[in-house]
């Protein structure tokens, strides 16, 4: 069993957490919170060990009824590799803890590719996470941009990829950020940073895309358009999408067109946080334009596409399991992950 | 085992249809759906036998994968009772229907007090419903208020209740209803029509309501303010609401203030549809002020407090249980209702 | 005086009533109205002679204060040109009682090229306007896009269009249209119908556009990739850009980087109705990519870029001005339209 | 001519300044702004002589085409009266600046009473500013609380108030702030810092507040109960609130319900800034029940009420005009403030 930490039990370490218990090669031996909350009960209703920073707000803990084991320290020193799920950019400063450790880490989309060194993607870069210190998993957008790109580069050839994306403003819990009525170019510069991101993890491809925010709390959406370099069908492409293991496609049956009607989806099927961990294309939407403009919508549910890929990226850094495809089977399986459509 | 039929499998039904199957002395025999939809698939998922109002419509669901098990008719002849959780207006339309066939129905909120002729709800009149043909479980909002009334009620005494709802724009999945960026009286004539609804049940309360449209989808917040008879103190006033088995207090340590943070925490708590089933009263928000004024929060899920009440109207109208706090505590235990601080 | 009656006196119909009262060569001789509100009493407070269609309600308006020209018939006999602002799809109901009356009119974008047989737009296509009995000034979106489109082929050459338009959920003063909370595809299908409308005005161009609806009120937003036929630079475009009469230029200095801060600012500026009359480009947003790629941003006001453009319909279709420039300049001048940025 | 700078040229700074420069007996000599924006663009436009915090910016002023005045001080010293409208707190850091100047200021409601030592409002206690070097103009929200109240008590007496307020989530340029989708209770606790806010101006008034946050722009919404010391008739209420000076009256005919709609009307009518700088009741809403029991809904736009208290408290403290109601009469001739209903 890999013992893992859960470093920063928020929107992301909960979730991992979650995923990496219910994987038969895991289990959680720690998660980390600064301060009471919400999740913190989370955290003892869950039965995971809590730890946190500063042992001088252990009484605080303790009046509120929550067990604490000890500090960070202690949890770090007991796993074989730290998730880090600590809000962007303290991610890097926690780097040089784990390298005084000498423990494994994978640190989040909210830090910079130059902190770990090496960018990660279950489905295109798997192999070359293998015996590494550290790893990033790419941020959710990003991830989901690599799993298209990956699938049509692999079928078709991809020319170049030309992505309006439409963020979220808040995560459904953030009662802080706006806005509430504007779309904001984010940024107002084209193209955005995320091409360049995408490109941590595929250096060549030709990938130029745009950002803006919008007032909506549930998943981002994607308008992606790929200039193909072999000519083909709705079908075809299709086809390619539907055997993805991360990718659900979205049927026109449903009549669900929206990110509100999707999640209500997942919610009805029992998913754990009705989370989404697969881009969800909409099958209407695809289409093949002039023999090699592929165009799609997808959804990308920013809380949860990146945490099989945590689970996959620990397999790859621990050594234990070499196939991706026997990774990704076995993270899915555990998680309940059935095709959505 | 008490065969029940779900009328209208939307946001209420599908949310009765689990109830009810996870009860001991109940079970599901069927549930109505006009289209081709998601629900329709989830349905299918949880194994519901599907029936269709016009069979006309057989091959569009039998192209979709969906199985149709008959006509809507063959259904409600082969129940018990029925929950009829169809579109606001429509119930009345059923109801003749019911009586042609004798058989005993739940009306949901949307329809008029004379529709049933018997408004219900668990706490304040569970034995009136027993041996009924028709039964209408009052709105999300009748049901939060008339909960916290009769609690206090029977404590202390209520003089007169004043009270001001902040109601949810939409349904989470309801893409098409607004307001985006509005704040609206809904009614702007006082007092609002809520008073006398929960009338139906509590005739003698004196009760004025006021109520807003907000953009939000979650849930509908109360600032309820009731005088009470008898002098308190805010304990008190506290221990009889965490005593009551369909409030939950939103504890302080938390740190939850809206119905977002709320959301987020029954989800992350497993709840089924992240439902929450009982009135979410904010502990930091009880006072009693000037020894005879109790205040307070209460968060109502629309789319989750009717559904256990649901539950338990069908065990009193099929007269198998007579005590109404055994139905509660039974239909908790099944839901896995368990206090929510 | 070119005498012009407004047909719907509401959200464009009471704009363009201002903008024409403000031309000096034209007058407005009446607006119609169905009910009494609010834009009833603006129309009176402007002194806009009020038709209403059902002589029935005279009484209630004259209760409420209200003034009664006449009825609608009236109204239209005594015009020259017959601007229609009824709501999508009357206008092709009330085509047949402008032809019976031998008169001139305008249709707006919410009906079909075909109820016109003619479709305009100033920059684009004014000339073809002169003499016609009727012309449809097409929609907000494709006003925007038919202006940029128009500027950048006469400059550079236009090889394709891909356009992502992420509109606005509902107007300001709209209550009921949602969503709330909700990225809608709008359609789902690829690509959507505002490529066809761009070219009954530029029946050659080859353009895809991509349509999502989000939980905002104030303004459109499209984001626009042109592959030009001459290469070019960022500066040239800008200048290209800077030169047109109805676009404006968003200026990095202004720090405006959403339609929320650039309704702030032409609010500030004192225009009528905060209206924004030409399209908003960003200047940082300007790019010219792999020397023919071109990109921006613009904000599109959907109440008000086609005000202008009806008023200058109604001089091509009155043949008073021949010259379209001529046209433009009297417009923005009566307007007060000066650069924004 | 009162010589007036405006400290902070923002939401209300910009406001006040125009406000101001509108009236016969005053003049604007400057505003300050601490960096380039579109605001700055705007004083630039309005004629206004600018300076700033800093004189090292002059140089980015200068670039972006922006004349600088001087630094503020300067602006301070050539000032009759300072009116203090930079962001919540910074007033209290401002007041020994002006009191080693030697100049009257008016500080606004995001200071604490303690600041000014006074707190304004024009029709409870304009003479008792009269000669005082600080005072401050409550917050908006507080404004329409005291009109309100104030006008019942001198009418019918007041026993004691309680007050709802469903508060904006940001203002319409506010592309930070949020909610998105949520009900924020602001504070959790019952009652609010609102009450003792009032009493500020109100001290003997006894009152219970309430507050939440919700995800809307454009204005606050007030539900307001008060207990009158005398019975009374809603026409009688009714008639006191028309004859408010600062008190609109919301007719039902215009069939507004929402501050959305109600923003649409102030924005028809040509309002600057589509400001309504009164309390906007809801005629429909007034009730009186019970003989005693008064009832309304106010709409309070956030960004305008206290626009013209800021006038009146000018005109006290100067010492110029004696009479509350010629102070008011002035400011609302100058302003355009006519009845909105």
């Amino acid at each position: 069993m890999i013992k893992v930490a859960i470093n920063g039990y928020g929107t992301i370490g909960k979730r991992v957490a979650d995923a990496v218990a219910a994987q038969p090669d895991m289990e959680i031996i720690g998660v980390s919170k600064t301060s009471v909350s919400a999740e913190a009960y989370i955290a003892k209703e869950r039965g995971y060990p809590l730890y946190i920073a500063d042992l001088g707000r252990k009484p605080a803990f303790e009046k509120a009824g929550l067990e604490v084991a000890g500090d960070v320290e202690t949890m770090l020193k007991a796993a074989d590799i730290i998730v880090d799920a600590t809000p962007g950019g303290v991610g890097e400063k926690n780097r040089p803890v784990y390298e005084k450790l000498g423990k494994k880490a994978i640190f989040q989309g909210g830090e910079e590719h130059e902190v770990a060194g090496f960018s990660f993607n279950a489905h295109a870069n798997y192999k070359e996470a293998m015996g590494r210190q550290f790893a990033r998993v790419v941020s959710c957008n990003t991830t989901g941009l690599v799993r298209l790109i990956t699938a049509m580069d692999r079928a078709f050839g991809v020319e170049r990829v030309r992505a309006v994306m439409i963020r979220r403003a808040a995560d459904p819990d953030d009662i802080q950020r706006g806005p509430v009525d504007a779309i904001v170019l984010n940024p107002v510069t084209i193209p955005s940073h995320h091409g360049p991101d995408v490109q941590t993890i595929l250096p060549s491809v030709n990938i130029v895309t745009l950002a803006m925010i919008v007032p909506t709390t549930l998943m981002h959406m994607h308008s992606v358009q790929i200039d193909l370099k072999r000519e083909t069908t709705r079908e075809e492409a299709l086809k390619v999408l539907e055997n993805h293991s991360r990718i659900g496609i979205v049927r026109k049956a449903t009549g669900i067109k929206s990110n509100a009607q999707l999640r209500e989806y997942t919610q009805d099927l029992g998913r754990p946080r009705t989370d989404l961990w697969e881009n969800g294309v909409f099958e209407e939407s695809v289409a093949v334009l002039n023999g090699r403009e592929f165009y799609c919508f997808q959804a990308i549910h920013q809380e949860a596409d990146v945490v099989p890929e945590n689970v996959d990226c620990i397999r790859a850094m621990m050594g234990t399991v070499k196939d991706p495809e026997e990774s990704i089977r076995t993270t899915n399986k555990a998680l309940g992950l059935v095709a959505i459509g």
